[in-house]
C-alpha cells in the first residue's frame, strides 16, 4: 500500500496529467501531441518510402514494423485539433476548424488506407507495398494541401 | 503506373526519408523522434494517472485505449538514442551513452510492465490498473533519475 501511494506520488510529479474536463491541459500540449504523432508516423512512412523508392534495401520485417507504426499513429493526432489550438507555431490552417467535417473525412481516408498498408507489408512483397504506399501518400498529400500550412 | 509514379514523387516531397545507411537523417531528427514518442506515451500515462488518482472519472474504455498507447510507445524511443544525438536541447544525460547497457535494461523493465498495464486495463477494474500503474510509474522514475536531465 505504501509502495503504491509512493508510486502514485511519483507519477503525479512525473506527469502533467490533463484535468478531468479536458483532453489536454493547455492548447500548446495539444499542438505538441499532434505534432509528435505526425513525426512518428512520418518517420515510419519515410522509411517505407525509402524502400519503395529503392533508396534503402528492402527489409520485409522492418517494412512490416513501420507499416504497423503508421497504422497505429494514424488514429492519434486528430483528437488534438481542438478549438483554441490554432497557435502561431502550428502548421494547422484555420480551415481545419472551419471545415471540420472535411478534415475528419480526410483523416478517415488515411485510416482506411493504413490497415491496407499493413496487409500489403504482411505479404512480404515490395511490389504490393509500393502500390498501397502510393495510395496512402496521396491521402497524406490531399489533406496537407487543404489543411497544412508550410511555415 | 503513372498514378503510382506521381504518388511516389509526392511522397518524396512530403517526407524526409532517412538515408539508407541511417535510421535518422540528422541527429536532431533522432532527438525529435524520441521526444515525440515520450510525449505520446506520457500523455496517455497521464490520462491513466488522472483516473488512478481520482482526478478524472474512471472510464474503462479510455483506460484500455491509453494503456495500449503506452504499451505501443514503450517500444519506440530507444532506437533514437544513437551516438552523436546528445544535443544541448535534449533532456538526455551523457550517462545514457556511457552506460548504454543499464539504459537498455531500464527500457526493458518498462517494456515488461506495459503489457501488464494493458492486461490490467482489460479487466476493467480501476483497482487492478492502480497497482500496475504504480509499478510502471516506478520504472519511469528509476530511468529518469539515472538518465533524464531537467532543463
Amino acid at each position: 500500500m505504501r509502495q503504491t501511494t509512493l508510486a502514485l506520488g511519483l507519477a503525479a510529479v512525473l506527469l502533467t496529467a490533463a484535468p478531468a474536463y479536458a483532453q489536454f491541459a493547455k492548447p500548446l500540449d495539444a499542438v505538441k501531441y499532434r505534432q509528435s504523432a505526425f513525426i512518428i508516423m512520418a518517420t515510419s512512412f519515410g522509411r517505407l518510402g525509402a524502400m519503395v523508392q529503392g533508396k534503402a534495401p528492402f527489409d520485409a520485417k522492418a517494412a512490416l514494423e513501420n507499416a504497423k507504426i503508421v497504422e497505429f499513429m494514424s488514429h492519434l493526432p486528430w483528437q488534438a485539433f481542438q478549438p483554441g489550438t490554432d497557435l502561431p507555431d502550428s502548421h494547422a490552417k484555420p480551415e481545419i476548424w472551419k471545415e471540420m467535417d472535411k478534415f475528419k473525412a480526410d483523416a478517415g481516408k488515411l485510416q482506411e488506407m493504413t490497415p491496407k498498408l499493413v496487409a500489403a507489408a504482411q505479404t512480404g512483397k515490395l511490389d504490393e507495398i509500393k502500390v498501397v504506399f502510393g495510395q496512402t501518400a496521396k491521402t497524406c498529400k490531399a489533406c496537407h494541401d487543404s489543411f497544412r500550412e508550410e511555415l
